[in-house]
């Protein structure tokens, strides 16, 4: 599909080294034997992980990052170009010259900088301890590089630093992975961690290093970060001894102190940096075990000796390959080369968060900071609930239950350990960050219950829901429920409050109806209801109201609030006046009936107002005031569908494919939020998406693939159709569900769960499908 | 005895509350249950606990603290009058006007200020969030108090604070403690914890509280203080519901935020207080549980929840009281009531460290901050070697033996745990501070062994005495090892160090004797012969040597060094000059005989000049530049004995007995040193020292109580009389060892280890008992 963004020079992320591997069957990598072997350099790849582009989403507000991960692994090695710009969330912009160097934990396309904890990086000459400038780096550390010397794939990446000339090569496992650097020869070669380094103007509170031997050395820190209180260790061990150590505090050597003897192998202090220090002979490689843990740096240091027990790069580069092929095999897919790039790096990206968080020996560091035992689950961290309920969760759902039971146990383990009661909000190891706004753990929870995945206490998920729904502490949930809203002169953000809230209430209300709570469901019911109040039909938009029932004077439903004083949460209510997914029909009404809907929906992809308000780089994600680059328009377009216009949602969806998606480090034109921005691209590919998790029904759109084969984790394949599909044959013509005609723009889960097929007519027209 | 300083007014501990226990069979205290139980209410203590008098020490340099603690007890609640003055160690001071609150945690007799953790303090009225000023305790939380509301004993402390008319009581256990608290009636009356709270110039690095429910609260600090990195965890519960709470951070609460969610019920920071609120009537009682965990928060409400299960405050004081009877019961004497006042309070003090470091899960904080088991030893903390390998261990090996081997066990864990690969110098809670010098865990485990301690592995250790021995990196060792001296010109307190060293490798010597490593012992028997090679016969005292050979210039044996530039540590030349306690021939010979010896020894107790360097408070402990109130000098007055002048060692004990140690507030006339000083006073009563831990003698003193029953570990007595003894019949006239005349001044090991008992017959003239 061609990018909206015309460019001649497409990143190459094939080098020769992949290149060889293509071809290579599947077992032969699973062995992770490859030696002897003939390549069979066919020109297309015949492995899905062959198509991970991880640059996507580098470029502009993706905010993803290039280095290897595991799928959901709780280590991601990457290259760091920032750390103190606030759009550099994941440490890495593709515009920046430079590299500061490589660190161990990346968040994924956050808003919000956090993590990059414990730099590595190779130095040749008089070592540098600070990072200095990216505009004149040889004021410190960092070093300029060039795309044309770098790579970056399922498992690997690689780049030639060009300072030091030194080629850095990187691969992750679950909890552990390896640097390797290729020195040129030099007396005075090193490799430095920088255990102040983070991303983010964050504060270290404390750090330690501890030289254990004459090649391991542990380390930790505790930062105020976005995580407000977040201890973090690792271990590394060198695959050769140290020829000397350095630790440098506050930019002085620690060294031995005759008046009182102060040790150089165990150093705390809150700005250090380690340094093992070589002769390198010209072309020698390095190599580094690394792995980190949130209990302590013992448990580091176990999860590397149990993960990567030898001195092999490949073995661990191949086995976390063979993972993602195994995660990636979860879609087929027919489509051209370009396609497969742009849907498996989406996979890819929806799988990568949220991120395991307990060791090898099952512990983990838990939301009340003491140290806990996963028992009968596996814990996990990164929880961005008010993206991921969206889309990715839902997904999860389908083709990751055993993983999403597993986050489900993680959210329920935090509620027991929540001194609020709540279950998480937005969840960051171990620490709940309060970003963003709503409870929409409810909807996770409340759509996996009824996708029946399977493996948690329904009854117990049922109390800490309705708990955390009912807090009375938490954003004015006691006044919203008192008045049916949540007053905009005692919250903010009170509008997109009152509208998450009751839907994320009409998930509760489902739940308890399920469990046979009559008296629970009839209050979240009567809860869910609540969007009514703050549609004013005068305007003929969701509007603030105060606690007297007074709306918001003036107010401009075209207009972004203010950073300190919003009614809206990064949107106006023109993208927010349709979150009301639990009664469509309700919403429809309350607008003024179908005609007035639609009018309005055709409005907002024409309407310029507020886009002018926003960034460069957001405006790329918006058609009029529908902005791709931020949740709450996601599930916008299927309400077309729900209307009886899906040749609108048709329309719309191939514009946002064609324009919003693609294989480029630019291609994704906003955060990529955990996942949740590749998540509603693979939905949009098999043709519907879950406007409302929690129900039972999906809403069609119209499939973007000719073929997508979906295998659920029950075994079972859904495979999605799309005869005649082209850039011209974009819109529906009939559908027949598991062999039999099907005129509803629902597709019910019932219809998908036990695997089935979805076939779609496309042609150049709409037609009468679904149409009323 | 009478005190070195006259009062009328002695601190009364007995109140009418313990005056009420006093006669109970100590059946009734072991069962625990003393209602209903009619007092006989006898003139005289029955119970040894009742003779401790933990106000001993509190004013002056002794550094003790006055609140209770479980004998080796892991939480010591104490209050604190002051937190900034650096002579204030442990936290509480006897002249000081005001009480700040009552800490967790504290330590004994050091010379360096840490602890005080978690300060509870009670408050009526509008609340204060700082300390504020003793002189007008008006401007915070402190609250004036006099002494004659006050009360300590073994197990318990009360004092009525003036302020808020509060009567705080408290008890301790081993991991847990109770605070009782008695209020007047008001509607804002609180109890504060203050985080922030620590005794000394450290700096809170990180801070977190959080209400577990409706009682219950948990908090944590990590510390940068003496010892580096120093975690603490609390758990508190209340014996009431809170009416509210309140968490207050730098100064301002922590409210309820409606624009970003902020808990304020798990609230991280730096300068954090809490506060329970209640409205309360007349005398009405809240208790407190408390309980502390280097581990987790977990930890420290599993320590409490074990220890404390229910309210019962009178529980807690008596199984400690029980402890106590059953340590204290290690020694029987015969004394005034006064003379069992001031053993028995220093029984009490020789055992309140090292410190329990494990939680009732039996695991524990590392010296490398992992958390580990101890598997097969109980943890400790609090190892101040530099004092406490004169008198307190080798008291420990003889009646506190599996105690000792656990700590030698936990030493032996700390090596295995040190990146320097060291046996602890000075240890505080998992942090090594290197305070003081030498390598002093090593006659404290070869003592051990030699004296047939059972429980640790003799292999292991003396891997880890050799490896610590010869650590290149450790103060000068190295130049040591070559030279044969500590050199001047590359290290300070060289002097000191070369001494100290030498003594310390003759106990390796002896054990690798034992262990069969010849090579080792050849090495080791001449680094311990070091001593000789900084003796300058021209001055006839020790003098510093720099690395050229060449005699420091100018040098005056009589002064003390510099705090920044010092040859010795402490000390003067005249005092270190007989610290060869491994080579006390040796040493005579080399100050050129015995009479030259004997002439510089009496010197030492006449000239004066070094001890007008010191502080009042510190000359009280001096007899000439005899410092009894430091270690070095601790052994000096035993070398009498060893060259045929016992009566002179008698002379000057009785002195030191009768004028440095009580049963008073002053009565230590320096700092205990984790029971140093005290210990000391244990073995003086006894009649014999272990002028050199690691050998097989003790050299005889003078006894200076009628009758010792020491009851050693293996379960035998070993008994000392002293016949005729009175204030004036201080003199040993003859002895008699298990029946038979013993005319030797030294004391076998092997005479005592199987009971026994030694005889001596006073008179008030020197005899020609083991005179030359």
């Amino acid at each position: 599909m061609p990018h909206v963004d015309a460019r001649s020079n497409k990143t190459s992320i094939a080098t020769a080294q992949d290149r060889f591997l293509r071809g290579f069957i599947f077992i032969a990598l699973i062995a992770g034997d490859l030696a002897g072997l003939a390549a069979d350099d066919t020109s297309a790849p015949q492995l899905r992980w062959q198509y991970v582009r991880p640059f996507v989403g580098t470029k502009g507000q993706g905010n993803t990052y290039p280095g290897p991960s595991a799928p959901f692994g709780m280590i991601q090695i990457s290259p760091d170009t920032d750390k103190t710009n606030w759009d550099t969330d994941s440490g890495y912009k593709y515009t920046d010259p430079t590299i500061l160097g490589f660190s161990l934990t990346h968040l994924t396309g956050t808003g919000c900088p956090d993590l990059g904890d414990f730099l590595f990086m190779p130095q040749v000459g008089t070592p540098s301890f600070v990072c200095g400038n990216k505009s004149a780096p040889e004021t410190g550390y960092q070093s300029a590089f060039s795309h044309t010397d770098e790579e970056a794939a399922a498992g690997y990446y690689r780049v030639k630093l060009q300072k030091p000339g030194v080629v850095a090569e990187l691969t992750a496992g679950e909890r552990a992975g390896m640097l390797r650097f290729t020195f040129p020869a030099g007396d005075q070669s090193s490799i430095m961690i920088d255990l102040a380094h983070v991303i983010g103007p964050w504060r270290v509170a404390q750090s330690k290093v501890r030289i254990l031997d004459n090649s391991t050395v542990t380390g930790f820190h505790l930062i105020n970060g976005w995580a407000k209180e977040r201890y973090l260790y690792f271990a590394a061990r060198f695959s050769r001894p140290f020829d000397d150590t350095e630790i440098i505090s506050s930019g002085k050597p620690v060294i031995y102190n005759t008046y009182r003897f102060r040790s150089h192998r165990d150093v705390s202090g809150t700005n250090l940096q380690f340094f093992a220090k070589f002769k390198t002979a010209q072309n020698e490689p390095i190599e580094v075990k690394v792995a980190v843990s949130a209990v302590d740096a013992a448990h580091a240091l176990q999860n590397l000796e149990a993960e990567i027990p030898d001195w092999n790069f490949d073995a661990v580069k191949n086995g976390t390959r063979e993972k993602w092929e195994r995660e990636l095999g979860k879609f087929d897919i027919d489509g051209t080369e370009d396609e497969k790039a742009t849907f498996y790096t989406s996979v890819y990206h929806a799988f990568l968060a949220p991120n395991l968080y307990e060791d090898v020996s099952g512990e983990y560091r838990g939301f009340d900071q003491n140290i806990h035992r996963a028992e009968g689950f596996t814990a996990y961290t990164v929880f961005s609930l008010w993206d991921t309920f969206r889309a990715t969760h839902p997904l999860f759902a389908l083709v990751q239950t055993p993983r999403d039971a597993d986050m489900i146990n993680t959210m329920l383990a935090h509620y027991d350990q929540s001194a609020d009661h709540m279950l998480p909000i937005w969840e960051l190891q171990g620490n709940e960050t309060w970003c963003m706004i709503g409870y929409h753990a409810v909807p996770v929870i409340v759509d996996a219950y009824f996708k029946g995945v399977k493996g948690f206490d329904a009854r117990r998920a049922y109390e800490a829901i309705k708990t955390s729904a009912l807090n009375p502490d938490y954003d004015s949930v006691a006044a919203y429920e008192k008045l049916g809203w949540v007053p905009c002169d005692k919250e903010d953000e009170s509008l997109s409050k009152t509208l998450e809230y009751a839907y994320d209430d009409w998930c509760v209300a489902q739940m308890a109806k399920a469990l046979g709570e009559q008296s629970d469901y009839d209050r979240f019911s009567k809860r869910a209801g609540n969007f009514r109040n703050v549609f004013d039909p005068s305007m003929g938009w969701m509007r603030p109201k105060d606690s007297q029932g007074r709306w918001r004077e003036p107010f401009n439903a075209h207009t972004y609030g203010s950073e300190t004083n919003s009614d809206l949460t990064e949107a106006t209510s023109s993208q927010y006046s349709w979150f009301a997914p639990q009664d469509i029909p309700g919403l429809v009404s309350l607008m003024g009936g179908r005609d007035k809907f639609l009018e309005r929906l055709d409005s907002l992809f024409t309407d310029t107002a507020a886009t002018k308000e926003l960034s460069p780089d957001d405006q790329r994600g918006c058609i009029g005031e529908y902005w791709h680059g931020n949740e709450p328009s996601h599930h916008v377009i299927y309400l077309y569908s729900c209307v009886g216009q899906p040749w609108k949602a048709a329309q719309r969806l191939h514009q946002l494919i064609t324009t919003q998606y693609g294989d480029q480090p630019d291609s994704l034109c906003g955060n990529d939020d955990c996942g949740q921005m590749s998540a509603w691209y693979l939905f949009a590919c098999m043709g519907f998406y879950p406007v409302c998790p929690g129900s039972s029904d999906y809403v069609i759109g119209a499939p973007q693939l000719k073929k997508v084969v979906m295998r659920l984790s029950n075994g079972k394949a859904f495979t999605v159709t799309a005869e005649n599909l082209t850039n011209d044959n974009i819109y529906v013509q009939s559908v027949r569900l598991n062999g039999k005609d099907w005129a509803s723009p629902y597709l019910p889960y019932n219809q998908l769960k036990d695997g089935g097929t979805l076939a779609f007519v496309m042609g150049p027209k709409p037609s009468r499908w679904a149409a009323e």
